[in-house]
């Protein structure tokens, strides 16, 4: 009755997974942070972290906040705590148009679904779009937590250069070119154009345009990540790939940086066929987003000045990024060079040839500073001279303290380089996942 | 420059979509339910809807509830609406460990995961060990939503069926026969073992070790989904398959009918080694569940009797329960047959040859009541002669009112195909998404 079956599952090396034998291909390159165990070093107090994405909540009017949360389960508490619809609540979708037209987007409400913040979105616009193997453009570097996506779904990432007017136009083109002469299909761009995570570049005007044009003409899908874009220290916005070409531009957007992440309430603008598909994704994917979530954010941006809000955030973070930007300057040895943010949470810095940020970061945590190694923001092992160093949560003291000692750890690397040669980290073989701290 | 590149993408058929030939092939099966649209006239007031799963949340204490969640915003405000991890709260994951107890779970809160409601549970299960053509073998029918996951992995379901002791096990060695026999490979067997949805069965005690036995000896995950299991409607909790055999289930948990399925807060509780693997799902999935969703059901659990309130949902749904059963008795014509539910929210029900549930619901509509027709819980196209009721929402005397409504219907139905032979609907060629109103 049980001839022929298959043997127990045999785990060989890994005994201690029974598992092994059983899982899927796609979690092949599933594997656990290798920085991961260091950030449990890293969240101690005494450790100044430059390398979490968290954003910087204090400013929050907590107590109007606590009397609406309270007023909604009160008033509608039998809506708030019941499934809704996967498409997301109305009103909120409504509010989100508005939101999206201050970037110059035109767009319809049931064109937006609401997601379990903007990650989810990506998780979906990948679900329905790649096929194992196919290819995705994305910029190198690029976000961890998209490049986790990817690798869920087991597309090819192809990394096209930024400069610090974004992403170059003429890779972009070379890229789409490699990728059809290789006979693979690249079934869209990824791209972040304001205020990059982590690069802290942004997209130049002039090729908005052009961007959007290229991908036209190679029949490539656009997906415009855009957590950051109403959080430029001048209060410049810019106009959204998507408001350039609506029927070939998905774009994600997020409450998590202006509002509160750990509601996680984002959302998807799909051009109209896709959005019914998405949907349906979603639906297998949670059933629905959280109501009472959506209704939070929802009267928040009725009755509170929200804009005021954002605007309270960007001059905590131009605060931050002013003082992270001169402690660079002051402190950081000769041969590092960094980006400039306008907006947003992240510098860029590439240290020295014979450094490897990978290979310095205990040594980092061990002087009590923490940033996130370049090589997670790659798909193919590059970034080993970057890293990503954050200016979003600490106090500008605890920054300008940060960048002291890292520049110490720094120059150390840089003597040990000189005296005995380069130190290597062994590469990473697939992106890391993202986390809270790599957000 | 551009030569060679691929057509601009054609869509023959649907011309509407410029996207068509971009999808990925696992979104071939997913297609809006053709009982969507209907939901939207069954939702009117003046129909009776058995077909929803929507819990009944009037028993919850809103200002108890009002004044808890103001609380956490204004005490702990910048945790709650801050990022967490994609392993969940800690205290929760206590919690989770000690409700799980009362169902004979031995459990580490480290081999909690939360997830958004235990729809994302199922889903990322299925991401973890399904590739495409991998079989699931469930119990048929099956809870619509599970068969959204497997469908949206490319996973192929190998019904087994089930008598009013639920899953029979000579069923399921059967299918895990047949599966070999084919050359496929069976990742895991999806079961609901208490007050089944939709089929309103439970798994007798007896058999309970007998299928963990079977699905050990052919080497097969066991994935436990246990939405109901604490609405026994006299009170009896039924030993989890997970504390049979806990290096061999995975166990799927949530909140969503003990307390509020509006903050989608569920969990997994895997075997360990799969644990980390889930986590890293997780991550790329929605970086972390809610962190506020899970504070609030963590402080509700904390302070309120949660037990003496799922014993309120238990007697407002057996009082439901008893309504559908007595009118099911009185009014439905003669060869019509039904499950007699202990728990949870759902009867099936089995009508005479000749009746197609899923041609009916348009004239059942048209009556004023609205139910699930059963094709939409398999995966295999078979259930047309059966329906799905559910006494969950409706008030007693709406229930009522329903099955009378829906007799009449199917007295006319049987009229019909006695005079001019059996109605058919065209099948559907694959199972329908999960909605709200079919959970």
């Amino acid at each position: 009755m049980t001839e022929n079956r298959p043997a127990k599952p045999q785990s060989g090396r890994h005994n201690l997974d029974p598992h092994l034998d059983r899982y899927a291909a796609r979690t092949a390159g599933m594997t656990a942070s290798e920085i991961r165990a260091l950030f449990a070093v890293a969240s101690r107090p005494e450790v100044v972290s430059l390398a979490g994405g968290m954003p910087n909540l204090a400013a929050l009017p907590l107590d109007t906040l606590s009397a609406q949360v309270g007023e909604i389960i009160a008033t509608e508490g039998l809506v708030a705590l019941q499934y809704g619809s996967a498409h997301g609540v109305p009103a909120l979708r409504d509010q989100i148009c508005e939101i999206m037209s201050l970037e110059g987007i035109k767009a319809h409400p049931d064109d937006v679904v609401v997601t379990v913040g903007s990650q989810m979105g990506l998780d979906m616009v990948t679900r329905l779009f790649c096929d194992p193997g196919d290819v995705v453009i994305a910029e190198g570097p690029s976000y961890v937590g998209a490049l986790g996506s990817f690798s869920a779904y087991q597309a090819n990432v192809v990394h096209v250069a930024m400069d610090e007017h974004g992403l170059v136009p003429e890779g972009l083109r070379e890229a789409l070119r490699q990728t059809e002469k290789a006979g693979k299909r690249a079934k869209f761009l990824y791209t972040i154009p304001n205020f990059h995570n982590p690069a802290g570049v942004t997209l130049a005007l002039d090729r908005r345009a052009e961007i959007v044009e290229i991908c036209r003409e190679y029949g490539v899908l656009i997906v415009e990540d855009n957590p950051y874009g109403l959080l430029g220290f001048d209060g410049q916005t810019y106009p959204a790939l998507r408001s350039l070409d609506p029927d070939n531009v998905v774009y994600l957007g997020s409450f998590s940086k202006t509002f509160a992440s750990g509601l996680r309430v984002g959302w998807v603008l799909a051009p109209h066929a896709v959005r019914e598909k998405l949907v349906l994704a979603a639906e297998s994917a949670t059933l629905c987003p959280p109501t009472f979530n959506q209704m939070i954010v929802s009267r928040y941006l009725a009755t509170h000045d929200w804009k005021g809000q954002v605007k309270k955030f960007r001059e905590n973070y131009r605060e931050r990024r002013d003082a992270m930007l001169s402690a660079l300057q002051q402190y950081l040895p000769p041969g590092c060079s960094w980006t400039n943010p306008d907006g947003g949470f992240y510098v860029w810095v590439t240290v020295p040839e014979g450094v490897d940020t990978k290979a310095m970061l205990p040594r980092a945590v061990t002087a009590r500073v923490a940033y996130a190694s370049g090589t997670g923001f790659y798909a193919d092992g590059f970034g080993s001279r970057q890293m990503r160093l954050s200016y979003c949560y600490p106090t500008p003291e605890r920054i300008r303290e940060g960048v002291r000692r890292l520049a110490a750890v720094l120059e150390s690397e840089m003597d040990l380089s000189r005296t005995f040669g380069s130190v290597k980290a062994r590469t990473i073989p697939g992106p890391e996942t993202p986390s809270p701290d790599t957000v």
